[in-house]
């Protein structure tokens, strides 16, 4: 067994401790956040730092790094409030992982890549077209997190588009079957596949497939 | 293609609705945090929002609805600051679920679900026992979400445990070599495999696998 305590951590590389630490954690959920800004300039990064905050209102958070490439992505959406998130499939995977280049910002990674944008119901943020899983958002609030500077935007979903026949007749969202992606640590690319999904879990019940 | 706006999400069952928003943003790392209170009753329950927060100093964040079944969590971390991360692996998924049941608090997890505690070098948490990636952590902050008064988890990696032959020598953990598990929603258990990992992205330049 590998051990590492946090001075140990504190010793190794930047690079080192970054892919460690980032890749322990467990898988992410590998999308595109895409954005415009108010003069029109469209821009698309990958972020796997998405999560889960509420469903009633429906919300979802993300943790920006300020100082870093996806800073056009901040400031798009101060500027006008809109973004959307797209799930990243297998076949997108080469061009997701070049929208982290750091790009001047004038430029959109979606001129520098095969990803096309696309605008549904006059939503002021471009979506990605061959995503299957696409999210509308705006701007809800943010929470600085003061111990390294990251900060948590909270975004309300306005809009959820999905490709037919990987929604359930009780809403899950089989994402395996839209060939959905998760990411280990900065730079992997992994393909999920479904093992089980449990009922509702009841104190002394044995764990119960919804499968079979 | 599915489409709903926010309005048709406020009109869906809570249920539906739950599933929807909670499996339409990509995979969720699959961990048990485990903790004790300081009478020693300890505590294990299913949590996929865990996200990466830094590396240096390494920090990671979970969010936590104190209205629901993890509050043991929350009060045995405000109790003592320990805590700790473990992956679920593929073995490990019946009885990951079943720490989500609404047991009484002084019953513990470990006694009701064949996971085991694991106590290494002292930490005032324990670990879980089958799991092949565990990371020790102390209560470094929280940030209350004040939109649906979710609450935001801020820990400090003090340990990081690794089985062996997961870890490449740039410090990065192959997740798929421990059958790690990634969640769809709050009940779909999926087993991802590695499909590449690409070397560090740079301004027009192709997308290049490290693994080749």
């Amino acid at each position: 067994m590998n051990h590492f305590t946090l001075k140990q951590l504190n010793e190794l590389s930047s690079r080192y401790r970054a892919n460690l630490v980032n890749s322990c954690i467990g898988y992410k959920p590998c999308t595109l956040i895409a954005s415009s800004s108010n003069q029109g300039t469209t821009n698309v990064a990958i972020f796997n730092s998405i999560v889960h905050i509420g469903s009633n209102p429906p919300m979802l958070g993300f943790i920006l790094r300020p100082t870093t490439v996806p800073r056009n992505t901040y400031k798009n959406i101060k500027e006008n409030s809109f973004f959307t998130v797209n799930l990243v499939t297998k076949k997108m995977i080469s061009a997701a992982h070049h929208t982290a280049a750091k790009y001047e910002e004038h430029i959109s990674e979606f001129d520098k890549t095969d990803l096309e944008p696309e605008y549904l119901h006059e939503f002021r943020a471009p979506y990605v077209k061959n995503s299957m899983i696409k999210i509308g958002c705006t701007y809800t609030n943010e929470y600085p997190i003061k111990e390294n500077g990251t900060i948590l935007i909270i975004g309300t979903i306005k809009h959820i588009y999905l490709e037919n026949n990987i929604l359930h007749k009780d809403g899950w969202v089989q994402l395996d079957k839209a060939d959905t992606i998760a990411n280990i640590g900065l730079d992997g690319y992994a393909l999920p596949e479904l093992v089980d999904r449990f009922q509702y879990a009841q104190p002394d019940q044995e764990t119960k497939s919804l499968l079979k």
